[in-house]
């Protein structure tokens, strides 16, 4: 099975905060998130900043995009984006905009897609998926179970590289223990621990562990 | 019945862009949007400006925010939104905690929701919704339709402010005469037009002949 990615997620209000955190754990992880609320807050300049700050990573603008997939992908890419995120609820032609102008597009699952979306995205071309349980949702009290294991493990049977994210901890990397994950993505499980360089190193290793 | 507001969308790529047309139909408009291709562009930077530029006309922060609802209405309005958007496919959760940082919350219609849904936003005190047709779908060839209208017809009966978006001209307004619709929202029907502010005063001399 092949190794899983390391993603850290930067979801900071300011692009300050952000880089502080990144220059920690950049060099650690394997794939850099400028999250939502970074790109929300800052634009395309946090992106630009990441990209050259650590030319020799991946790049990940999480828009969760959905609508005006061209537009937005561009931007992004010209940013130096190498992947974007799109919503789960856009449109296949939004998708399929989108797709054309990143590296790779990934899907963002919330709410009620179906696996017979699924196979639509898979139809477009589209690889990648990102199956997140929600920050909101976990705070309202939900949490890793089987039903959404299974629901990653239908996933990569559907032939995509999957990212597993949100309220992730060395231990719960267990869980996935079976399964051929694509990329693990933690945030604040990271960035607000007191050592977030060894927090990154500890996920890194648990990974290398578990997926030998 | 209530005449309904114009609101610019603001859906350029830089913001020098975005304040240049916007200083020909600022004042002429009811409400100004933040698009989201110029929040993930220039940040909250943008919606600084406009706010500071129109101080009484509604701002809106078209984020379609899908996750983190607290943190990305709080930045919003923190930065002089009036209204931010959430995309429908957002948890209940995701919006009840946006719900309670920004002035008024906009759920943005696309894909697969349901008038069940609906009732569930209702019920959490969300008093707006935008039903958009999305420009990629658009391109691709669809348009305003009666399927279209009933679903807006039947978003107003149930106690919603209903925005209307997506390849609107003064013509098609003709199509919602007998609807009380809240907000129309014009983008490049306005700023691509030749004469930018007399297409703006036209959309307004349209509404005020229609819902005299």
């Amino acid at each position: 099975m092949k190794r899983p990615n390391l993603q850290i997620a930067l979801d900071h209000n300011s692009l300050e905060d952000a880089l502080a955190d990144c220059m920690k754990v950049g060099e650690i992880v394997d794939i850099i998130e400028v999250g939502t609320i970074l790109c929300l807050q800052e634009g395309q300049k946090a992106i630009r900043c990441l990209k050259r700050m650590f030319p020799n990573k991946t790049i990940v603008a999480d828009t969760k995009c959905a609508d005006a997939g061209g537009t937005v992908a561009r931007n992004v890419a010209q940013a130096g984006a190498d992947f974007m995120t799109v919503i789960c609820c856009a449109t296949l032609p939004t998708m399929a905009a989108a797709q054309k102008e990143v590296r790779e597009l990934q899907v963002e699952l919330y709410g009620n897609w179906t696996m017979q979306q699924a196979r639509q995205w898979r139809e477009l071309g589209i690889n990648q998926v990102i199956y997140h349980q929600s920050r909101d949702a976990l705070l309202a009290g939900g949490s890793w179970g089987e039903k959404d294991l299974n629901k990653v493990q239908e996933l990569i049977d559907l032939g995509f590289e999957v990212s597993v994210t949100g309220g992730l901890t060395v231990e719960t990397l267990e869980l996935f223990q079976t399964m051929a994950v694509a990329t693990f993505i933690a945030g604040r499980g990271i960035t607000e621990s007191k050592n977030p360089e060894q927090a990154a190193k500890d996920f890194q290793k648990k990974i290398d562990q578990i997926w030998k």
